[in-house]
């Protein structure tokens, strides 16, 4: 039986998506769906009233996060999932492309539903970006009782994470003392867990492939590096360290042996990205470092930054690959006379390998349907890290899978990011008729 | 006869002019006379009305320049000069400590003046910093008609650079004409100029020396590079330019490569200082090129840019070397995948020799008055440029000479800009004594 999922069906439900957060009046002007924000909330309320026209169980838990059902009473169910908010100024489809294509995955398969072994869900998780209140999988972390209490207090927009849950009828009493609003028998049976999302990266459109069946996700860890060196007359004073304490230069110089660094491990197959998202431009930021502002055309630069994201799907390569940047970092600043504050904002862990079994049914769902494939890590983070973190009362961890869908230019987290309705659909088809063989 | 000027007529001058254009209370709280303010006119008047006091003449040019002579009818001149303006949130030194020290050489030398061949004169230039209204040296460019007549509508505080100069009693018409407001005559009859300055670096400091011989001024060419790449998602995109058009990693690549460049011509005793001022962090340009808050911590830089600072005292040299950098600019940014827009901000020519026999003179004096000296380039312009570009009738140019002293850690253009009343006593003593041999 083969579920083929009609771009036509992805469009209906953009139509009315493509209308909630858009800063404008098109697509190229961006979204603003904050975590636990009316936006956000009117998004899920979309696909529960959706889902309620064609008789699916509605569930809320006490964190606000949305769960889709079709009605029975297997006791195990094969879940697919992702999230509806978006980072200011983001797109429509990190999170939203895997929510319609679950959504219309699980509406395709209605018609059989009674006849499957185990029940089907949709996830709908809030509050996935970390954007905006700072801290990422907020939803999900709070579904299992993994967000830790002090997030409460963030701020997005003028508002803490604790009032803003509150606007949004979730209690944050369950992030307070950290227990779970999922309970631990259905946790113990979710048989299989699958989230489709957007690359966010080319490799599948440089590569031309319509699939990606992620083999693992990245765990990342995200740091800043504050020099400080000395200010002096850009004309007077003579180049080289016993002169000058550049910061410019020594951060240069420190970037570009960090990046041969990587390179050595890559040529080693190493799995690594790493990033110098930053240098001396996050507003933020520089407004409490007034010192940046000291810097100018025509003195030596005596202060700077940068940040540095570097993710792995690989934990202990990247804590020791860590370790060795930090190092690095300390030598290269010392010839250069420049002093150092280093700060670690964020650290995930990685997911080794996504379930086998999953990855082998997407691989030939996805060719039982005509779509070419390829193998590939995932170097973003999503809700599914977290579920695959889940461990069952018999100590096994709940089994997940990922699919890719390719999108244009591979952007995402801009008003540019963009996936086809043809490109969604393949992927929600793959996904429907991977479900549908593990609910048998 | 040795002229030995004592630290306490330098503090009885600092104790006035530390209360003109302060900031605050104190030193350290920075100074602000901008060219053409109330505050410069009024540190001006000071010394027009000290001169008044002990009967020297004073006379002000049409744009404003101030001109203290010794009483007398000799045809030639040894002058020396410097300026009182100062750029925001800068030090009472750079400028100031020349119009001191001239003031107090020329006073010290008064009682024997009657008997000198040549007359004795301080310049007091208005508004060279360029760091209000945007272009250097316009008092002294001005006075011998060679600042563009364009100028006048640059703005500082709100104020276009004509307005500030009516307000201040100067007249902007000889710049809209382009006419010296010097008469070649005076041009004609000026034996010798030496200008005495910090020397905004820490040469002087780090060798220990009391006197510095300026040799040479470097000119200056200073630009902008903006490079464009693509912002992606840094999880998600692969490392390497096969993925990545990144910005922040190819203008890390660009620096180092220039650095190389630099200690390559360095090595071969090439005159060169190059600095990287600004990397993002110009508020006004970043305001203005609204990409560059588009860069995050977990996205591949797409925009960047950085100003360039190339310093050096052949002419010839710095022009085939900047040709050089903006060849080396495009290979590495192309290798990158970045476009590459550049522009040049601003330029000036180097003095490549000053005075042989006016830096002999101030050598020897030096040695008679027991302090030890050092001979160096200027990496810094200064308004002696100027006057060194100036023709006499029979196509010589004018001798110019440069004393530089000392200042604490090399810092100016900021509040720590530092001289003692002893380091620019000695720089006054020695400037005396040179003036009263090459007035004889």
């Amino acid at each position: 039986m083969d579920f083929k999922i009609s771009p036509a069906e992805i469009e209906a439900h953009y139509a009315v998506l493509n209308k909630i957060g858009n800063l404008g009046s098109s697509l190229t002007d961006g979204f603003l769906r904050a975590g636990y924000s009316t936006a956000e909330t009117a998004a899920m309320n979309y696909f529960a009233n959706e889902a309620g026209k064609i008789g699916l169980n509605v569930r809320r838990d006490a964190v606000g996060n949305v769960f889709i059902e079709c009605p029975g009473q297997t006791p195990e169910f094969i879940e697919c999932g992702s999230h509806l908010d978006t980072v200011p100024l983001g797109g429509n489809f990190d999170g939203a492309a895997g929510i319609v294509a679950g959504f219309a995955a699980i509406k395709a398969m209605l018609p059989v539903a009674p006849q499957l072994q185990r029940g089907l869900r949709l996830r709908i998780w809030r509050c996935e970006e970390s954007a905006t209140f700072g801290v990422v999988y907020c939803g999900s972390k709070a579904a299992f009782g993994g967000l830790d209490a002090d997030n409460l207090n963030r701020s997005f927009d003028g508002q803490t994470l604790a009032d803003a849950m509150l606007s949004q009828g979730a209690d944050p009493g369950f992030i307070t003392s950290r227990q779970a609003a999922i309970s631990q028998t259905e946790i113990d049976n979710i048989a299989a867990h699958i989230e489709l999302h957007i690359e966010q990266g080319n490799l599948l459109e440089v590569t031309g492939k319509d699939i990606g069946i992620v083999s693992s996700i990245r765990g990342s860890q995200r740091s800043r590096v504050e020099l400080h060196g000395q200010f002096d007359h850009s004309g007077a004073t003579p180049m080289g360290p016993a002169f000058r304490r550049d910061v410019n230069l020594g951060m240069a110089h420190i970037l570009v042996q960090l990046d041969e660094l990587a390179s050595r491990y890559l040529s080693q197959g190493k799995d690594l990205v790493q990033t110098v998202g930053i240098i001396n431009c996050d507003s933020g930021f520089s407004s409490a470092s007034k010192q940046i502002n000291q810097n100018a055309i025509t003195k030596v630069s005596g202060y700077g930054y940068f940040t540095l994201d570097i993710r792995s799907r690989d934990n202990d390569f990247r804590s020791s690959y860590c370790d060795e940047v930090d190092k690095l970092i300390l030598d290269v600043a010392a010839r250069f006379g420049l002093e150092v504050a280093m700060k670690v904002i964020s650290s995930s862990p990685a997911v080794g390998s996504l379930d086998n079994n999953i990855q082998q049914q997407l691989t030939s769902s996805a060719a039982e349907l005509g779509y070419s494939t390829s193998s590939m890590p995932s170097g973003a983070g999503h809700d599914a890290v977290i579920v695959a973190q889940q461990r069952r009362t018999d100590n096994s961890t709940v089994p997940v899978g990922m699919i890719f869908i390719p999108c244009r230019d591979g952007k995402s987290h801009c008003p540019e990011e963009f996936s086809s309705y043809e490109a969604i659909a393949r992927g929600a088809s793959v996904l429907a008729q991977t479900i549908f063989k593990l609910a048998q």
